[in-house]
């Protein structure tokens, strides 16, 4: 079943050591179809040299594995609840992609410093808090999607115009409307992550992006009056 | 029309990536056709990947596509008014490489601290102001261009003996006497972009380059006295 | 002999420089051999490029060579005091690697600042002290691999838990249930420095990982209730 | 003629941009030939991709060219210098490899921090100072060789334990025995370079490595009681 999206998320876990963002195994991409309400994940601990489209795994918005011999992600049950609070996601990746995970291990946002930034990102890239001791012992990983939930929702933002989270003393999640935007955006993420430290290291008085050209960049690319790209 | 340019410009843009200065299509580059009056440039977010010579547009120096199918660069107005301007310029590229991308969100010219540098650029990379809300509404991509002029203009420099600017907040443009040299000016500048960073970093009372020696490499490259390369 | 464990040696010396942690014959990886008592280690300076799985040496755990045409690495002492000492101990990797290095220059413990130092190194990797003079003198290698375990003695420090040391001034050395995931722990080892270093260059009063999420990540992965990977 | 000559020291040019040192054509390895009192140097700006063994020119202890078609590099007279001086070295290599062109620019010695500096170089690497303007003026690549001669004399330095140096504001120089140990010695620089500035900004108190450790490593592999790698 869902053999087309097997293949895509198969290519997109390839993407990811492919970009630089993971070693070995430590990371994992995963795609939602809406139609039947399942999502397909990369197994877990499989190194991707030997890694097949036909290892992934279809899974349930429960986290229940529908179809697959492998164990899913040990991630899998924070893509199953991001998945089921907003639905229009298409794709998600987590990685532990170095620039990201050192503002996630300083715990800062990401501001948005410059243009790179703003064609994908409308605004800061949230950091989450740590898991409470009972939120760990409760389930770690679905925990770890509501927290995830509570950040965007305590901040007011639209997953859609923010697709990235950093969690606090881990690493990145991003998403977007595929599995490839997903990716796509960690690379972003990453890119922009060690831009920022730097033009601070360099400058430490140097500002975030005039909203005027935050909002003229991501609306070049973004919304109904795009003008990038090909139609 | 302008088949082997077209070859120069696909190949330069190719390049981009190639020397790490560009991830997916975050970047361009464009080269002048004197004689018509035209230029060629990448088309908007294609795949560097799948893309070919004859996806290639040649636009006139209003901006305006006069053969191809596809839609050019975003950036081309851009382009358009520089060649317009300075009609020498035979290349131009613009990327969001990494160290040049970081002054430019610093807000700081490049200065000359090294021999790399002296090279290829006769004094400091001036970083370019923020377009007001007024350029922005009025056509960011022309704008964008204009601030450029004028940053050369106000501070006397001339467009082939510093050939490059940073746009603040956004990223780098260079160009040179065909796009090529357009390219290698480009990796030039991220590369001393990144020493430069780092000499002030290590040593914060780093000087630049003496007068002299800046001259000297220099013209041991460029203008009549040169002896560099192969006749 | 031992002719599996030396295709295993040979491809572990082999993933050093593949991983980026080696240049030249910068490094020198081996495995133990419980049964024997013997191990297999690289020979010393002989590039990786021309290197056969048959040039391996067998050693004794007093560093005497049982078999092989070519000397041992130079470091062969240290290694054979380290599986005299800790023999469940399977394989022992070192390497010169840019990020740990730097923690061993700068004379510094790397602490744990994230899950994926968590998720390998159940705590802070210990930086070892300079060896005396006298040290050096009666055997430079031997001695080494005393003031490795001296130091985790003095600290407490299970070598299981925490698999891998810096000494000062040099470098580190990183070991597992095999010489695949010593090689593994020294890749783990050089991200995790880099990323620390980063994050409290980005943010001086950066944490270190609560207890709480150390103990998650480190036991997800590790002990009898581990759910990561496949059964 | 010194046709194997040429085909190391071509070898050695190629070595170059293979290990990230060099970026077009920034940079030139050379190899002296004892016996004849001639060297071979690699030609002016020629591209590294179509360059051939044959390219390779020879040049006598004066800079004049003795066999060649091709304008030597520009450097060729630094070499020169420097092979009339210290006839025992057998290979020269000069890069602007990122980080010692950083420590050049900052005009700092490169300290011994660790034992990777002391397998090769005993002792800090000497930045020399920049060119007075008469000396730019009466031959600017003759006087950078004798102020690099002017600094191994003024500090009491042995060429052999410290094969190379750093010009203000300029780059490297690397020698040895031949010029594959030239190419051999800019790695180690600027790898020694990079992990000294990062050991610094993570410990500004970072010592150097001790005299006897210095020691220890620098005679464990040069000299006569030398025991690394094979006889």
């Amino acid at each position: 079943m869902l053999e087309q999206l097997k293949e895509e998320v198969f290519q997109a876990n390839l993407d990811l050591p492919k970009h630089g963002l993971v070693k070995y195994t430590w990371g994992n991409a995963s795609a939602f179809d809406r139609d039947s309400g399942l999502f397909v994940i990369k197994p877990s601990g499989v190194d991707y040299e030997t890694m097949k489209a036909s290892d992934m795994v279809v899974v349930d918005l429960d986290g229940n594995v529908v179809e697959g011999e492998l164990n899913p992600s040990s991630d899998t049950p924070t893509h199953a609840v991001l998945y089921k609070q907003y639905p229009e996601i298409g794709g998600i990746a987590h990685t532990h992609s170095t620039w990201a995970t050192i503002w996630a291990q300083a715990g800062l946002d990401v501001p948005a410093m410059g243009t790179t930034h703003a064609d994908t990102f409308y605004g800061a890239v949230p950091c989450a808090r740590f898991l409470t001791k009972e939120e760990i012992d409760s389930g770690y990983e679905v925990e770890t999607g509501r927290v995830i939930i509570e950040t965007f929702e305590e901040r007011g933002l639209d997953v859609f115009a923010v697709p990235g989270v950093l969690l606090r003393g881990h690493a990145p999640f991003t998403w977007g409307k595929d599995v490839h935007s997903a990716v796509m955006n960690s690379v972003v993420l990453e890119e922009v992550a060690k831009m920022n430290l730097f033009a601070r290291d360099l400058n430490r008085f140097a500002e975030e992006l005039p909203q005027r050209i935050l909002d003229k960049h991501y609306l070049r690319k973004h919304g109904e009056n795009a003008y990038y790209g090909q139609k």
